[in-house]
């Protein structure tokens, strides 16, 4: 009984943050685009009028330095330099950062600080467990440098994740600080039904603006962004259409006509994306043969609730063992695991030791009989806390007596940037470089010494290398 | 103030339209697929719970006879031994039938009843300038043989395709005995705000079932279907996820996804459709280097509002004339001589007459100066009346003193199944096979004696055939 058919949520201007330099390049080409080819399209990006653009964190800090040679910092520095007017964004994994383990407080805290000097103006903070605690000290220094902390949601479904649930947690990251909240789909299974329920549901306990990001992987993606505007999202994540769809975003150019002159208005005009479309599609050109992923639907996602890059792993590992035959049995203890595992998110790393034990069940011919490091500490709760409490059978099994922590894991480890700092002491060409030698040193010993040889034009000295870090002055 | 946040209308049982073996196979491979490709998995089809199957007319039955040597008629009686339960559907251009110019009227008559005759429960009729006279005659036999008339709307935007406009020419359609009306976006341009509006203007004004029909090539269209049936839409059009998106329709599997367990649920069942995904995924992969159309999104068809193949043949008519370099003065000629034609929806054929005048006019130097013969028929109201009166001013320049007419265009033309009865004799084998000839003389001419000397074991004598028509006995 409403005289507009389309959207229940009142008239206001949707944003949009384009994901072409994090996300869609993390998830279409494995990061791999170097800083010269982002650089061309900065002034083009920043004229848009985008709500901001994703542009660091993620999986592009450590692919910048093991694969491309280049410093993540400096790379910031020169978008920050010439994109004035629009906001820049990051992906923080909590306290695990832009890297694959927790690290102490103080190395959260000095990499938050460097981040927004650098240039970051949003931190998006998000946990795969949704253990805010693990989120909790880096969002803190972003509350204190002054940016806007936009803390995310690991969306999954499980019979734990209410729509309270979700709502709950939104309402604590407001607590926290949060200046809006994302509802982050790592997976793609965020359903359009379901995030115009979550939207309405955050919406109706938070008064922040609401993100949602997806990924376009079961084809739900634009769908579920439109169910989610017409509830109340005031922006959406999305991909300049030569680096969107597939396993990447919705494309931006699309969602920008899909409300344009309507209640939702992006204000963006097709005609400032076209220079933007048209440079994306000539680096689609020059790295054609490290384009990946797929560019159609997974309808296994959609079958299974798993997220397509755990589907593809679980096939690939049982086919390494000759047990392809067996998917569809590792496919159903999947769900088995997880509700024994207290429902963790299915994102990494929960869905690679998820699928791991699925597999080892299966294969074993006994259930928890096998168990892999990674699944003990989870038991133990160095990953956090669990949405749900473990199977206390399955723990007793997996941990004999020994008792998991109770505290927040970064609480248990020892500071780490005085000691990284004297180990980089001679290489040292920023502050930041030694948040580099913490997060990746395997990367940075040979990285850095490598940089400070180009940039001073020294001979750092052979002997002073090991292996693979000389550097052919 | 709603309690739920996801969509307007009332709840209802969604219905899909899996067009696969039709449209989609039509978009993406351009009809090539055989009649033994389809037939292993018409069981699998008939289980799903479609609400109908579109599997035959448009472009299938010339690419049958033409490139594959196959009886369009004999398709559609296998798939209809095979599919009990589910109700097949083609897709009829008014008075041009499966070809592509106008038929005299008994030949539209025997068509409809042929087609019936073999199997088909649904006939999808539509005429690209939405003139209902061009429909009337197929209309009338589809009512009269006692099929489903589904009507369709060549959906297009300009300044008198207004809500309203679309919506009184649904009323004249259901005056015509229409079951059901059909929103036929060829383009790719229903914006889902636009969906939203139309299926409520005609829901507003009509009481029979509304469907969707859109194709991907701006990334639209799963939102347009969801916004279509969040304002009412009863059915929308998909296919099977190997044979989606891109050029073609949003995928099956992830439409019934995103519907699932809500209040527009398809009661499809994903595990049904694995068997339908894994043989278009064969498909696939067999006829790899034949898939055509582009995977991603077409910024030209939101900026220009011109449907992807149509910018594609403007760019390479440009190229040939060594003139690329005019395309955007081209571009921007379109909606001028669109105005002045009367707003054809740019579609087959119109979207080829509007484009080559518009490029004739940027090169002659002279608007109206060269004027092909097509577009003098529009003129002459040969293609049926335009949806606006054409610019008189450019009429005269077209026309001169001649005058258009102004009946029904198929009432010129006198009966022609009598002539080519008399012209196949030797080589029938079944009543239908004088509409093929009818149909598609240049091609009947081969393949007609082709199939009677296979089917009877009989040298047809090669004396009897002309050149390229020769049996190898
Ligand atoms: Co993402
Ligand atoms: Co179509």
């Amino acid at each position: 009984a409403r005289n507009n058919p389309f959207g229940a949520a009142a008239p206001r201007k949707v944003g949009i943050t384009e994901t072409a330099l994090r996300d869609a390049h993390q998830s279409i080409m494995a990061t791999r685009l170097r800083t010269e080819d982002m650089l061309p399209v900065a002034e083009a990006l920043d004229e848009v009028g985008y709500h901001s653009l994703e542009v660091w964190g993620g999986a592009t800090f450590d692919a910048c330095m093991r694969f491309l040679d280049e410093d993540p910092w400096e790379r910031l520095r020169q978008l920050r330099r010439r994109i004035r007017k629009t906001k820049l964004q990051m992906l923080l994994r909590g306290q695990n950062l832009v890297g694959y383990r927790h690290y102490a407080d103080d190395v959260v805290r000095e990499f938050v600080r460097r981040a927004v000097g650098n240039g970051i103006d949003i931190v998006r903070i998000f946990d795969a467990l949704n253990d805010l605690r693990n989120a909790e000290v880096a969002a803190d220094q972003v509350k204190k440098e002054g940016a806007h902390l936009q803390m995310g949601i690991s969306y999954t479904t499980s019979p734990v994740h209410t729509l309270d649930l979700f709502a709950r947690q939104a309402q604590d990251m407001v607590g926290m600080g949060a200046d809006s909240i994302c509802i982050k789909d790592m997976a793609g299974l965020l359903s359009p039904m379901d995030a115009a329920a979550l939207v309405s549901a955050i919406k109706a306990r938070v008064d922040v603006p609401v993100q949602v990001h997806s990924h376009y992987t079961s084809g739900l993606a634009a769908m579920s962004y439109l169910a989610g505007i017409q509830a109340g999202a005031d922006v959406v994540d999305c991909a300049i259409s030569p680096f969107a769809m597939g396993t990447s975003q919705p494309a931006t150019e699309t969602l920008v006509a899909a409300l344009q002159r309507g209640p939702y208005d992006t204000g963006i005009s097709l005609e400032k994306l076209l220079p933007v479309s048209e440079h994306f599609t000539r680096l689609r050109e020059k790295y054609q043969g490290q384009i990946l992923g797929m560019a159609g639907v997974d309808i296994n996602i959609l079958l299974y609730q798993v997220p397509g890059g755990m589907y593809s792993n679980l096939q690939s590992q049982l086919k390494e063992q000759g047990a392809l035959g067996r998917l569809r049995e590792v496919l159903e203890e999947v769900p088995r695991v997880r509700r024994e595992m207290g429902y963790p998110p299915l994102v990494t790393p929960t869905s690679q030791i998820v699928g791991t034990q699925a597999t080892m069940n299966v294969l074993a011919g006994e259930r928890w009989k096998v168990v892999p490091k990674e699944v003990r500490q989870v038991f133990l709760g160095y990953y956090g806390r669990t949405p749900a409490p473990v199977d206390p059978q399955v723990q007793k099994k997996v941990l004999g007596d020994e008792k998991p922590i109770v505290c927040r894991p970064g609480e248990l480890l020892e500071p780490e940037l005085e000691a990284a700092r004297a180990e980089v002491a001679p290489w040292i060409l920023q502050p930041e470089d030694v948040l580099s030698q913490v997060l990746f040193p395997a990367v940075a010993k040979d990285f850095l010494p490598r940089k400070f040889a180009r940039t001073t034009k020294q001979d750092v000295g052979l002997q002073t290398l090991e292996g693979e870090a000389a550097y052919p002055v």
